[in-house]
């Protein structure tokens, strides 16, 4: 998979705008990212209060913030699995990463935080995909050096807290072959030239590793792509959250399912997590004050966040006072969107900040404290991790109490 | 690899004509294939009389039969094999089928033939790629018969004599993955769509499993596909025995190999094993009566041989004693060109055929008695095979003495 939260960020008046959303580029021109359109575009299906209830009411929990403030947004096919959920029945997780840096952004975590909170819900086995090919792919690294990222991006998901008797994680380089290769072949035989195109946007003078790699990344969606851990039942149904940006992936593969006589896997899809700069920047790898990285200490944290992150502050406290915040394009709100846990707090943050009694630099401070607390807490989850750990997650073994 | 000795036959004189030669079409339109003019066209080398004498002296050896008569016919850099064999140094061998059908013809025996005669004689490894993969995706096949064809053949090629020390038999579907894997990302990632439809001819309507297997032909030519068998050997050379319509994923692999640092291989290779109807027929699968198969009886192949075997001889035995026979088209002579070994005899039979001494009839009887005695070695062989047998060749094993 691409980074799962890379991009752009939506702006308060969407204009209608070309926008180009695939797993590789999220352009959004001036008027930011209409994700409503992308959803018409994409002909996925809004994720409405009424299925976040159902899932609230079936796993017995309080809906992960993702959920309740709308960052998750999009689905397909989310109430089927509900259905069988509600009937008794399993199903599995799929969701992944393309290793391209050694360390990782906020933003990158946010499929893996709502993941785990999926896991934990539903009780179900979850499969990670390192796409170390698709970064081989795609970028000028060597395989060596994409399977060290791999390796090491491994270790910060596995921070995140997942529950080794669900969970197996694998690289592309070291898991291709065998019944994962055969259903390659199976999806790649329904998938022409020209329909690949017009999903991925391949050009003639792009490699074949290129056109290859859309079905490595389609069967970790069928559960016979893992024999050692669902063999005998091919029908076992999946769900893969993930950024609306690898939406053209399963859209593919979903058309290519029922033709191999498997299962459409079902989505949940998030939003993109924006770069500190704001609306219509990019978190770039060769710009570390885009983004606030995973091994970033609270001092940087600090300083990116008062240095960078964009302010829908007025430009002076009189007029701020006057005028108060525009929250639409505020970074440090957005940020405490994703982030801050207490949904009163925030409620009361935003109305402070939006009527003009509250400051950036006080809301800035907040954010601090609140990133600083959860890196902190992420650093010192990961530093636990022991190579030995990591061969444990990626080792192919049966998980025997996965639906316990 | 597709079938390796499956099509069409030259004629007397070629006719400049447009001729069509890839890995799953040969077609040579009225004036038969024209091999010198792909040879030039495809930029390999012609095999001249120095380089068989070379081979000879360097492996105290008469050169196989198929040296002798010129249907191993054009090389790519096997002068460079033999110089470094002269020089003490090591190379591989490299071949493989496709595993389209239940029983092979004479013309599936062929390279595996002149490859056994050259691992006999150089006493090197051999690795033979069965791609049930390729079958899979160019015919209407499911994954479990193509691996099932793969198996069959397994036995007949092993049924050719191979030595167990020195031979490794893979079928693609179970050994795709790791260190073959990584390098077909390696040679898909310098190969573009425009130049693999240059060189295989690929439509936009095609599926994208067929513009991804040419990496998965290629790899077998590096040594680090084959980690098992030369871990720490990754400049050995590789020799390639195979027909001419293989050339295209050569070129394409000796293009890709220098620029991922490794060795391009040789190519040795022959012309194609007629069909019973002789020119510009194919052997077809749909048509049993278009070759003699290596299940056949010695009735069966007598009444082939007999009823369909395409005779240069005169249409009255008066005629034929005054014109003699055109071997140009003849194909019991074509067939004992392949398969007798007495080249004194076979020298013998063509003067008295050409000069009408000899009758149609008479070849045809000399043809029966060769290919039933070869055919039922063959079918004695085969016998023996048993499912350990295939397992062994195919286990993923190092080969300690196979340079013994």
């Amino acid at each position: 998979m691409a980074s799962a939260a890379p991009e752009v960020e939506k702006k308060e008046e969407a204009v209608e705008q070309e926008q180009v959303v695939n797993p590789w580029e999220v352009s959004a021109g001036k008027g930011g990212i209409d994700y409503d359109k992308l959803v018409d575009q994409f002909g996925c299906q809004r994720l409405d209060a009424a299925l976040i209830d159902r899932i609230a009411r079936l796993t017995g929990r309080t809906p992960h913030r993702f959920l309740r403030r709308g960052l998750f947004f999009a689905h397909r096919d989310l109430n089927e699995i509900l259905d069988l959920y509600e009937k008794g029945e399993k199903f599995y997780l799929y969701t992944g990463r393309g290793p391209s840096s050694e360390a990782l952004h906020l933003g990158h975590l946010v499929p893996f935080m709502f993941t785990k909170y999926l896991q934990d819900a539903f009780k179900v086995p979850l499969v990670i995909q390192l796409t170390d090919d698709e970064k081989f792919f795609w970028k000028n690294l060597t395989v060596e050096e994409t399977k060290r990222l791999a390796r090491e991006n491994a270790k910060d998901i596995i921070a995140c807290g997942f529950d080794f008797e669900r969970t197996f994680i694998f690289t592309d380089f070291n898991f291709v072959g065998g019944a994962f290769y055969e259903n390659m072949a199976k999806v790649a035989r329904c998938v022409t030239y020209n329909k690949a195109v017009g999903i991925f946007g391949f050009a003639p003078e792009d490699h074949i590793g290129k056109i290859s790699f859309p079905p490595v990344q389609a069967v970790p969606s069928f559960p016979s792509s893992f024999p050692h851990l669902f063999s005998g039942n091919d029908q076992l149904r999946c769900l893969i959250p993930c950024a609306i940006d690898q939406d053209p992936y399963f859209r593919m593969t979903r058309d290519v399912a029922p033709r191999i006589g498997y299962q459409k896997p079902s989505l949940i899809e998030s939003r993109f997590f924006p770069a500190l700069q704001g609306e219509n920047t990019k978190m770039s790898a060769s710009d570390p004050n885009s983004a606030i990285y995973v091994t970033d200490s609270t001092k940087e944290i600090k300083a990116k966040v008062n240095k960078y992150a964009f302010s829908g502050g007025q430009d002076s406290i009189e007029l701020h006072r006057k005028l108060g915040a525009n929250l639409e394009v505020d970074v440090p709100i957005k940020y405490l969107n994703f982030f801050l846990e207490d949904d009163d707090e925030l409620k009361h943050i935003k109305k402070e900040y939006k009527e003009g009694r509250m400051l950036t630099g006080e809301v800035k401070q907040r954010l601090v404290m609140v990133l600083s607390e959860m890196v902190a807490r992420h650093q010192r989850a990961r530093a636990q991790v022991t190579e030995e750990m990591v061969d444990a997650f990626m080792a192919v073994r049966p998980l025997p109490n996965m639906f316990g």
